[in-house]
C-alpha cells in the first residue's frame, strides 16, 4: 500500500464512500503492511522467475519434499541446496520434474524463465575438491538468470594454467572464486581482472586448514582491492551477490 | 603486445624488414610484457582519474610525503589512507594542494575528474565510533568517481531510525554498511533493499568484540543473501568493490 | 536449624532439659546443616511445584528412566531435557503419564500445579532451525509456572515481520530470544521493548558460525542495554532465569 | 500516534474538518513515527529520571564535555562511563555540578530523582582489582533509581567470607556478580540465593585469562540455573538489566 | 653401568685382565648406557609394583590385548586406560585375571603389591558426568599403591554439600579435583585445605565449554595458590603426579 | 572455635556461668567462624613465617607501599611480586628493611624464619629471557622456607647441557621448570627424574608463541606422567605448590 | 618451447619455410606454453621416475582407482596417500601390481627407478601413534628415490633412547621428525645434528592437543635454528621437501 | 673427548701411566662431555666463520653491547637481530667496527670469512612492509656465507611482476619467501621452481590478519609440495635453514 493508495482511501473517507471503521481496519496494519516487503517479494519472485530456496541441511527428506512441493504448487522456480540423494528421492516422489545435481548437492525446478542478467558470471575453482561449492554457486547463478562459465582446475601453484584462462576471466562481468587450503586463488584472479570478485572459502583441507578458516582469513586479507568474501562453503550466497551485480542495469 | 602486433612483427620478419635477432629480442620478454597489466594500469589511472593510493599505516611521515609527491608529480589523483596529522603535515610541505580529512584519516589530491559511476554509493554506519571507517569508505568512493551518501546514526537496536532512512537506502545502487560490536547492521539493511551490500566490520567495541572479530563473524553469518564482507576496518577495500560495481555499465 | 531453634536448644541446656552431650551432638553438624539449602530445596520443590530436572544428554535411556521414576515417585513434577525418543520410550515404560515433546527433545510430568508467575514469558526465534532450543525454553518456562507465548519466524533480515509482532513483544514481562547464525535478533527485539531480554545463541549455522560462537559473540556485544546471555543452545537456562524474573513480586 | 489518534484523524477527514492533504501529511511518516521510540524515550527519560548515558572510551575530553553539557542543559540526569580524569576536568568546566567517581571511572549529574526500584541490587566482587567494574555497576544502578549494596572481598577460594555475607545476598532482589581470573564467583553466589544473578566477567588477570575470556567462559558454563552473562567489563550493561528487573512491578 | 662398574672395568684394564680393545667396546656406548633409565625403570617397575600402562584409545582391541599379555607375562602389574568393553573382551581372552572397570574405562591386573604411599589421595568431582575421569584417577592411584577416597556429587553451586565433606578433604595428603563446565570446583576445594590440589578439567559440557577448554582456563586462572593443572580428561596423569607426591618420604 | 570450645561454652550455659543471650551471640556467627580459615591463616602465617603476599601488578606504588607497611607492622614476612622499581622506591620509604630483587621484580621482607621444607626445590629454566619468572619462583620458594637451587641455561635444543645437570636435578625433592617458546623443557626434565615437576609456561617468544600459549599447550600435552602446569608466567603459584609438596612430612 | 625453438621458428618464417599464419598459431599460446611447467612436468615425471600422486581422502574408492589406473597406464610411478583399504581393493582390481601399506595408508606402484638422492633421509617419531604419519613420509621419500631410515620409539621424555640413536641421526642428510602431543621431538633432534630438520606435527593426542595444534605451535616456536614445519599430519609434504633437499647436488 | 682419547686413556691405565682413580675422574663426566656439542660448536664457529647470534628483543642496549663485545673479543663473527638503534649505539661504543642495518634491525661484525655455500639463496617478498623480515633473512644468510639475491615488490595480485622474476627464481638453490596479509606468495613462487622454499609469514597487516596468523595458516596449507614454514617474522630462522641446505655438498 503506497501513498497513492492511502490518498485514494482518504478521499473515499472524505467523500463518505468509505466509513471510518472500514478505513481504520485497512490502516491498522499499516505500519508494517506499508513496508510490506514480504508480499511484494512473493509476487516479485513469481513475476521475475527468481527461485524460492530451501536450505536442506538439517531438514529431514520429508520436510524438504513438503516445502518443495508447496513452493512448486505456487508456481515458483525452486532451488534446494545442501540436499543429499535421500532428500531428492522424496522430492522426486512429489515433484517428478525436479532435477538432482549430485556434485552441487542441489535440487532444481524451473517453471518459468527468470529475468536475464547482463553479462557472464564466471565461477572459478582450483580442483575437484572445491567442485561441490563451485557447482552450487554455478547452479544458483543459472537459476537466477545468469549465463555461467565454470572454470575448474586452476590454482596458485600452477600459474600458467591460470594465465591460460585469462580471456575467459576478462570476459566475465562478475567472478566467483572458490578455494580451500590456503585460499589464495581469489587474490591471484583478482589481480588479472578489473571486475568484482566474490571469494568463497571452502572447507577443503586438513590440519591447520581448520575447516576453511585458513582460506577465509587468506581471502579477508587479500591485497587485491576488488575482493569481497562470503561464509565458508557458501556457494549460494556468492551466487546471490554475483547475480544482483550482474542484473544491475 | 597483442596478437595484432605479433602478426605485424612476424610479417616484418617474413618480409625481411625485421631481422630474426630483432624479432627475438622483442619476443623474449613476451610472456610477461604481453600480460603487462602494470604499465597499462599506470596509463589507465591517469586516463580515468582513478587515484593512486598509499596505505600510510606503518610508514613514516617522510615516506608518505615522498610517495605522495612522486604520484602527484606524475599527474595522478592521490589518496593516502590511515594517515595521521603528522603525515599530513609532511605531505602539505611538498604538496600544498593536498587536503586532510581528519575523521577519515585520509589525505587526498584531485588533479583530474575521475570517470563517473552510474548511481549512488550509500555508506551506512551506526554511530560516531564507526565514523572513521565509514568516512574512509566515503572519501575513497568519491575519489573513485562515485556520488556518495553517508547515513550515520542508525542501528539495529533502534529500528525506527533505520526505517526512517528507507528511501535513501532504496535509492542507492550499492551499499557499504560499517558496524562494530555485534555487527548486525548490514543484515538489517540488506533485508530492506535489493542491491549488493558490502559489509565492513569495525574494530569498535571492547571485551568479547575481540577487535572486530565478533562483528566480522556476524557479517559472514548474515542470513541475508546480498551481503559480502571485507576485512575489519577496511573502508578502502569496501569502497573499491562498491565503485567497481557502480561503474558497471 | 535457624536461630530460633538454637535459642530453644540453648534454653533447654540452660534449664537442664537437654544435656551438654545431646546439645553438642545436635550442634556438631551445624556449619552445614544450618546452611542446609539442599533439604529446604527439596521441600520447596514439592511445595511450589518447581520441576526436578534431568539433563539427559550423555545418559543412557535406562539411566534417564531410573532417575525419572525416582523423582516421579517422590511426587515431584519432572522435566528431562536433551532427551531423544529412545530415552522417552524407557521413561514411558516406568511412568506412562510422561509426555514427550519431540521438537524440544523434552520429557515432562506434571503432578501438581506450580506457583504461577506474574506475566507472560515470550520466546522468540527466527526460524525452524532454532525451534528446538526455543521449544526447550518454552516448555521449561511452562513447567515453572509461566504463561508462555512462542513467536517464531521473525528475523533481522525481514524487519517487517518483526514489527508485526510488536504488540506481542510489548505484552511480555520477560523475553527469551533464540538465534543462530549472526545472532542479531536479540538486539533488534531489545530495541523494541523495555523489558529484560535473555539471549540464547543457538548452534544453528555452518562455516564461520563455529557451532554458535558467532551468535554468542554477537549477543555479548549487543548495543542494547537490556540483554544478558546464556550458553549456546541453553534454552533451559534461559527459561530458568526468565521464570525467576517473572516470579518476582 | 496510536489507533485512537488515527480514528480521530479519520473522523476529522470524514467531517471535513481536516483536508485530505493535511491528513496525508500526518500519515505519511506513520510507518516510523508511530513506532516512535526515540521521542518517547526522550520524554520518558526526563519524566522517570533515567539517566542519559555517554560511553566515554574513545572520545576526546572535549567531545565528552560537549555531549555532557547538551544533555545536562536538556534537564536530564547524565552518566558518563569509562571516563578518565582528563574527561572529568573538561566536564567540570562546563557543568560544575558533575561528580567524578574515580574508581568507577564515571561522571554523574543528578538533576531529578529517578523512579525507585522495588528492592536492593547487590553488587558482589572478589577483590580490589574487580572494583572498577563493580563500582561502575553500582553507580549505574544508583543513577537508575535502585538501592545498591556493594559486597567486595569475597571469593571462591575463601568460602567462609562468602558465607558470612549470606544474609546480605539473600536480602537482594537482583544480584550483579563481577569476577575476573577463573570467574567462578557468580556460580558460587547463585547457589546461595533464589534470585537472578547477572554475571560480569572482568578483564582482571594475566596469561591464560586472555583479557577476561576465561572468566567469560566460566560464567557461560555455570551449572547454576539462575545466571546470565554480559560482556567483559560491562558493569553498565549488568546494572541496566538488573535495574529493569528491579523495577518490575 | 654405574661408577662402580666403571671402576671395576678400569681395574681390570689396569691389571691386564681386560684388554684395551674389550674395555673400549664396553665403554663406547657409555654415553647413554650409563644414563640407562630405561632398563632401571623396567627393573624398578617390577620391584616396586608400579604398573606398566597402556593408553588404549586409538589402538585396536587386538593390539591392546597383545601388549597387555606381554606385560602380564613379564610379571608386571598392568593398567590399560581409555579402554572400551571390546578391548576388555580381547584382553580377557588372553589374561582371564584382568578386571574391567566400566565407568573408568580401565582394565587392571595386579600381580604384586605396589609400594604404599604415606597418606590418602582424595579424588573429588561434581557429578555423575565427571565420574569416568574421576574413576580413572582413582583406579590409577590405587594401582600405584595409594589409599584413595572418592568424593562425588559436590559442586560450587551447592556449597553446603562441599562443606559437609570438609573433614574428608582435610584428611587427604593430596587432592585430585575433576570438573567440567566452568571448572570452579578445584578453586573452591583448594580454599578449604592446605595440601596440593591437582586439577583435572573434563570435557563434560556443551556449547561454550568447548570440550573442556572453559574448565581448563578456569583452573589455570585459579586464585588459589595450591592448584596445578593437567590436560583435559587426564585422570591418569593427575593420579601419577598425586601418587609421586604421596610417596614422598 | 572448635568442638572443645563449643563444649566449654555449652557447659557454661548449663552451669549458668554464661547466659543464653551471650551464648547465642557467640554462636550466631558459628556457620562461618567455625570454618574460620581466615583468622587461623592470619595466626598461622605469623607462627610459621609464611609470607603475606601482594600481587603488585595493576596497583599504584602508593597502594603497594601502604599494603606492605600494614603487613610489615603486623610482624609478618612480606613478599610483593610483579613489582617495578617505582613500587620498591615507595616501599623503601615506609619500610627501609625491604629488599628489591630486580630480575624477579619482587620485594621481600623477612622478619622471622619460616618453617623449613624437607628437601631442595630446584628451579630450572632455559635462558636469560625466562629468568624473571624463574627468579620469582626461586624467591617465593625461599621466602616459604625452602632450600632452592636455580639451574639456568639448559634447553631442549642442547641436551648435553641438560644432562650435565643430572645430579642436581636428581637431588631435588620437587622441580619447577620454566620455559617459553615451545615449552618442551619440563618434559625433558621430567623424563630424567622421578619427582613431581611443576611446569611454568612463560610469555617469552614472538609470533606463534601467542604470549605463552604455545608453551602452555606443550606442557599440558606433556608425555611425561609427572608434570602438572600453572598459568603463564605464574612463578609464584608454582613455588607455592612446590613448597607445599616440599613441606609434606 | 624455449628460446632456441622460437629462434628456429623465426628463422623458418624469415626463410619462408613457415607461413606467418602457422607461426602465429604456434606463438599464440606462447605466454603460458613457454612457461609450460605442466607438460614438462609430465615428461619429467616419466623420465625421472618421480611419482604422480593422488590425495585419496575425500575421494570415493572408484575415483581413486580410476585416477590410479590412468596414471599407471601413462607409465608413471604412482603414489596414493590417505587411502583406506576400500580404496586399495578398487585399485587392486584395475592395477594388480599396486601395493598397499596399511599403516601409512598408502598405495604405491613403481614402474621405473626414480633418480636417486645423494644421502639418507631419516624419519623419526616418538611412538606407535605417530607411525601412520611417519610411514607416509617414509614411503613417499622412498618413492622419490631416497634411502630412508625409520627411527621410531624415541621421545623427549626418555632422552637416553634418543641419544642411543645419535649415530643414525648424524648419518642422515635430511631429517623428518614427526610428533604429536607437545611436539618437542624435532627440537631435541635438531639440537643433536647440523642438518635440516623438517618437523611434522601429528594430530595424535586429546584434550588440549587440539588435533595437533599444540604440536604445531611447539614446532613453530622451536629454539633450534634448523627446523622448518609443514601442516599437521602432512607426511607427504615433509617427504617432498626432504627429497628435494636430498637431491640437491 | 672422542674415542681416540678414550683409547689413549685406557692404554695409559693399561700401562700404569695413569692410575685408576685419575682415569675414573676423567671418565666420570663422560656421559655429557663426550657428547660435547657446546665446546665443539664454539670451536667450529670460529673455524667456519659461522656467526654467534644475539636475539636483542627484550634485552637492554647495555646487555646487547656486553654480549656483543664478549663474542667479538673471542674472535667470532657476530650477528644481533631485532636490535633497535639504541642498542646499536651502545654496541658501537664497545665495538666501533660493528655495522647497523636499520631496515633489518640487525647489527653485524665480520672478522673472518665464513665457509661459502654452493649456490644462491634468493629472498623474495611482496612489498616494503615485508622488507624488515626479508632483510633480516638476507643479512643472516650473507653472514652465514651465502650469496643472496633479494627480490622485492612481487605479489600474488600482480602475477606479471612475479613472472618477470622467473629467471632469478630459477637460478636460486634455495628460496626464502616472506609475506604478510594472505601469505600466498610462497605458494605462487613454489609453483614456478623445483627447489625448496622456506616460507616466512610476517606480522604485516591489520584486522583479520591477526598479527601474521592468516599468513601462517596460508603457508601451512600451501598446495605446493616444496614449501616448509617457520615462525611469524622469523627471518633469521628461515636463513639458518636455507643456509644449511645451501651448504649441503
Amino acid at each position: 500500500m503506497d501513498r497513492l493508495q492511502i490518498e485514494i482511501l482518504l478521499s473515499a473517507v472524505s467523500s463518505g464512500d468509505t466509513s471510518v471503521e472500514d478505513a481504520l481496519n485497512k490502516l491498522r496494519h499499516l505500519p508494517f503492511e506499508d513496508i510490506g516487503f514480504a508480499k511484494v517479494d512473493h509476487h516479485r519472485a513469481l513475476r521475475t522467475g527468481m527461485p524460492e530456496t530451501i536450505f536442506a541441511m538439517g531438514k529431514s527428506p520429508e520436510q524438504v519434499a513438503a516445502i518443495f512441493a508447496r513452493m512448486a504448487a505456487a508456481g515458483s522456480n525452486v532451488l534446494a541446496t545442501r540436499a543429499d540423494s535421500a532428500a531428492y528421492e522424496k522430492v522426486a516422489e512429489v515433484e517428478p520434474r525436479a532435477i538432482y545435481h549430485s556434485t552441487a548437492r542441489a535440487i532444481t525446478l524451473e517453471q518459468s524463465a527468470p529475468v536475464r542478467g547482463k553479462g557472464v558470471v564466471a565461477v572459478v575453482c582450483a580442483g575437484t575438491s572445491d567442485l561441490p561449492v563451485a557447482e552450487e554457486a554455478a547452479i544458483t547463478a543459472r537459476m537466477m538468470g545468469n549465463d555461467v562459465e565454470l572454470i575448474a582446475d586452476v590454482g596458485v601453484a600452477g600459474i600458467h594454467r591460470l594465465l591460460a584462462q585469462r580471456d575467459a576471466l576478462l570476459a566475465a562481468r562478475v567472478l566467483i572464486v572458490c578455494a580451500g587450503m590456503e585460499g589464495a586463488l581469489p587474490t591471484a584472479v583478482a589481480g588479472m581482472v578489473r571486475t568484482p570478485v566474490i571469494a568463497v572459502p571452502t572447507s577443503v583441507g586438513y590440519g591447520a586448514s581448520f575447516g576453511g578458516v585458513a582460506a577465509l582469513l587468506g581471502m579477508l586479507n587479500s591485497c587485491a582491492p576488488n575482493v569481497s568474501v562470503v561464509n565458508i562453503d557458501n556457494g549460494f550466497g556468492a551466487a546471490s551477490v554475483a547475480s544482483l551485480i550482474n542484473h544491475l542495469d
